[in-house]
């Protein structure tokens, strides 16, 4: 015993001692700068004073419905005032976040509904059937509280799931409730249904301290300051939006909110709202950079676009930069709470040439400062690979924004975290300045004659071709090799390549073994965030 | 139980839980950014390959020289590298640095060796006799290293004390050593002895989380991107310098030492360096503003100036601004790890008068993110004042970046935590829009016929004078009313006044009983920080 570390009487106690959260971010917001606009819906605004009150009554409503500590409240929403006021109103009433993504279906949604035990559940009327239908199909029965405003189409604006109305919950709750503080900073705050390409979807569970934790890491991550303006292109059912309902809070910044993805609308607010951030995929920056001339609005400041899910191309950065964006590549997973690792940008780099900077773009990059440990890792070993930019291993993660595991599945869980790291399934390189590249999915590596071949690798040298608009390589069951890759190509409008030609044109630019055996031309099928659905594709290449 | 919450499946495991501490915030820019430049020290530059290879090899000397976890490391250093060393080196072997301020007298010095149990004494040359006198004084027999370079002065660089010099010990020392990360984030990372105008000084205990979580806090409340320039004006052995080692090493920042404060060094620094962030107390600013133009440089951007324990006044508060500073105004204490209220400033306020912004910058404000809870209480009751910015109320904190406690003294640490929390000593009001204003130290209250005094805002109306410099003023015994009001005063260069004069003007402007009833001209003494020693005029007044 030292009595530095050990005295009982310098034990943790209530004065120095509280649980890690998020949620007092909003209380500080709103007493600090209640007037300031916190949220931006359509012709709506509402300020901090607003948000926070809006917040607490819904936490107050819940507790009137039987919420209790750790149970689940799912939420089935777009990026509506609701779905911030559900972030904060949920956990402060003890309860855990369920946001469902809207585009699943009925089935699934009512697997999960029953999975997290819901007790109640937050529907926009805008997917009212899709509600009705999981509903039918689920064993649990949750309150509704049901949600439509200015904003919902008006064919579903009245539509009732037999619910109680979302704004008289609020308006018959109250600001002055004593919200429940978590009594452990382990307690859950959310839930998030991994999309399960393969399987029943499995519910992440994240705990107010890595919550707390990756939304202040999100800050540093992006140089965020005071008052952000932020943009949610991204889905709040992603990752609970990768914990930026938690992060623009921190910061007192503007939620500008988004039904929908679309260019004109996205140039508008941009322009008349001075946006500072957005977060998306690559097809968001798609759809701002198509967006014609005549659509766009001239920006008032410079806009940071954080971009997950694959790294721009060259001519996507440099069309990106000169339209007044910043780009910043992070990369993460469900489990770590949304991104956890980030492209440090060096200020030198940008004076490289485009093609030189599109390279460094694309490496997946180092931890976050929220993040303790990221290594590339032999799965068999648990050895690092050598730093030389092309030993394959399993990106493995460490640290206090790794999920609390799976719920109510021990063994999913176990093997997650088996040797003691949490296993991403990515398999990357580390270049020698320690940067971390991403090869593959463990499960898009191709085994052709015992040699492992990147899908990636042989997608990049295609994508090069001129007329290739998208592609995607699978593994095609062989009874010769055990596999060979396929090919799937989308052509762009008015451009023509054979088969032949592509397969030369990979031949030319890769080992042999690693080059298409066949090219199959199709409408690559893409999620609606632009993610390709290589599931889809695997399972045409068995039929083929 | 609730399986969200508490499933025994879903308990922490070393995947998902690490403790928290700033420590790895070092290896991460290291890692990052190996070449940029970390440390600045005279001609010296080092980058932060060098920054981390220099600390993991001072952990690995300290482990060889006996040092255990808990155990403490003392240093009585200037801002110079070996104390930025210190700030990761010693934790990194388990131990607990104590930074001592180099102003304290030798008995004192003693005092704090023994109490701390000190295994090593880290000494700069500078400072040899000082060491050699206190350890003729203390029972303990640390192991001394004795740090020395070229901008020590010459005629202390080869003073020894019969110790190791540091850099022979560090070029013994192994760079690839296996760094103790502690084992609970509870364990010390640090002991800082309040100075103590009364008694002998207590050992204030910090812990890893708390560490980590104000070095992050003071990200936000500046508003720093990646890159800071950092001045160290403020001295590292105040509350680990606000926990800025830390903080400029989270962001990857470049630390500029500086032995001494002295004007034409700063600008030199300023405008050769690019500075962007500087701490201090009002007597920095003081400094800065009476540098002659002749040895001022130009700014190469804006510098924000972090100011603590008093508010600038107007004239200077305008003269920072003309000068190209921003100004911060934050307010803590040893036992918060320095800053953990901040005053927020909104924007709107820039387009008011100056006496109107000065006014509002007076006001200490608002909670950090980093600290869960400030209050103004009745301390009898412990209820919160009302926010009617005039009901005196004690100034609490409970939170994450409050003190573990006292080291060996509970009686003190319960005394600071009764009720459930930490006791500033500070009285304060709250204005209606939540902002906190000190008004007294508990014990600059003057009770003057059972009526309160404070003796702020007799000050205050002094310092309203023209020919006023610095004014103090202290309770004198008086057999009829208790305690009356002393004003000491310090006169302007070339200007007079009389006792009489200045007795007139405070009448005119305050209520009768609270104007001084004796005048005393005197030069104000003051710590070399710039404050006013308070103790030492109580003294003085019992003598009159």
């Amino acid at each position: 015993m030292h009595p530095a570390n050990d005295d009982p009487a310098l034990a943790r106690r209530p004065a120095n001692w509280r649980p890690l959260t998020p949620l007092h971010f909003l209380d500080r917001a709103a007493l600090v700068f209640p007037d300031h606009t916190a949220i931006v819906h359509g012709a709506a605004r509402l300020s901090y004073r607003e948000f926070r009150n809006r917040s607490v009554r819904l936490a107050h409503a819940l507790c009137r419905l039987g919420v209790r500590r750790g149970d689940a409240v799912a939420a089935l929403l777009p990026n509506v005032p609701a779905m911030l006021e559900a972030h904060f109103g949920v956990p402060m009433s003890g309860g855990v976040l369920a946001a469902i993504n809207t585009r699943l279906d009925a089935g699934t949604i009512a697997y999960i509904l029953d999975h997290a035990e819901a007790k109640v559940f937050i529907v926009e009327r805008e997917y009212a059937a899709l509600a009705r239908a999981a509903l039918a199909q689920a064993a649990v029965r949750p309150a509704v509280l049901e949600v439509a405003d200015a904003t919902t189409p008006t064919t579903h604006r009245n539509e009732t799931l037999g619910g109680t109305d979302y704004e008289d919950a609020l308006a018959n709750a109250d600001p002055g409730f004593a919200w429940l503080w978590p009594e452990d900073e382990w307690d859950a705050i959310a839930l998030n249904y991994t999309s399960g390409t393969t399987g029943r979807p499995k519910g992440v569970l994240y705990h107010h301290r890595g919550a707390h934790l990756l939304a202040i890491g999100n800050v540093l991550a992006a140089q965020m300051p005071r008052h952000p303006v932020y943009l949610w292109t991204l889905p709040m059912f992603h990752c609970n939006g990768w914990c930026f309902p938690w992060t623009i809070t921190a910061l007192a910044g503007t939620h500008i909110c988004l039904r929908a993805v679309r260019g004109p609308e996205l140039w508008q607010l941009m322009s008349a709202e001075g946006v500072s951030h957005l977060c998306g995929a690559p097809i968001v920056m798609k759809t701002i950079l198509e967006t014609p001339d005549s659509d766009r609005r001239p920006l008032s400041r410079p806009v940071t676009f954080l971009v997950a899910a694959a790294p721009p191309p060259e001519a996507v950065l440099r069309a990106m930069r000169e339209a007044g964006f910043g780009v910043v590549h992070v990369y993460g997973l469900t489990e770590v709470y949304g991104p956890a690792v980030v492209n440090e940008w060096h200020e030198a780099w940008n004076t490289l040439p485009m093609a030189e900077q599109a390279r460094l773009m694309a490496r997946q990059g180092v931890r976050y400062l929220a993040l303790e440990e990221l290594a590339v890792l032999d799965p068999e070993t648990m050895q690092p690979v050598p730093a030389d930019g092309s030993t394959l291993g399993e990106v493995m993660m460490r640290g206090n924004v790794v999920m609390k595991g799976y719920l109510k599945d021990e063994e999913a869980t176990e093997k997650a975290f088996a040797g003691g790291w949490f296993h991403t399934g990515d398999l990357a390189v580390v270049h020698p300045d320690g940067y971390v590249q991403l090869k593959d999915r463990a499960k898009d590596i191709i085994i052709s004659g015992g040699e492992n071949i990147s899908s990636i690798e042989v997608e990049d040298v295609l994508y090069a071709h001129p007329a290739v608009a998208a592609v995607a390589v699978v593994a095609k069951p062989d009874e010769k090799w055990g596999e060979t890759p396929l090919a799937f190509v989308e052509l762009k409008p008015g451009k023509e390549a054979t088969a032949e030609e592509l397969i030369a044109f990979a031949r030319q630019r890769l080992a042999h073994y690693k080059a298409p055996r066949q090219v199959v031309f199709i409408e690559i099928p893409k999620t609606s965030t632009g993610k390709i659905q290589k599931h889809l594709l695997r399972a045409l290449a068995l039929e083929l």
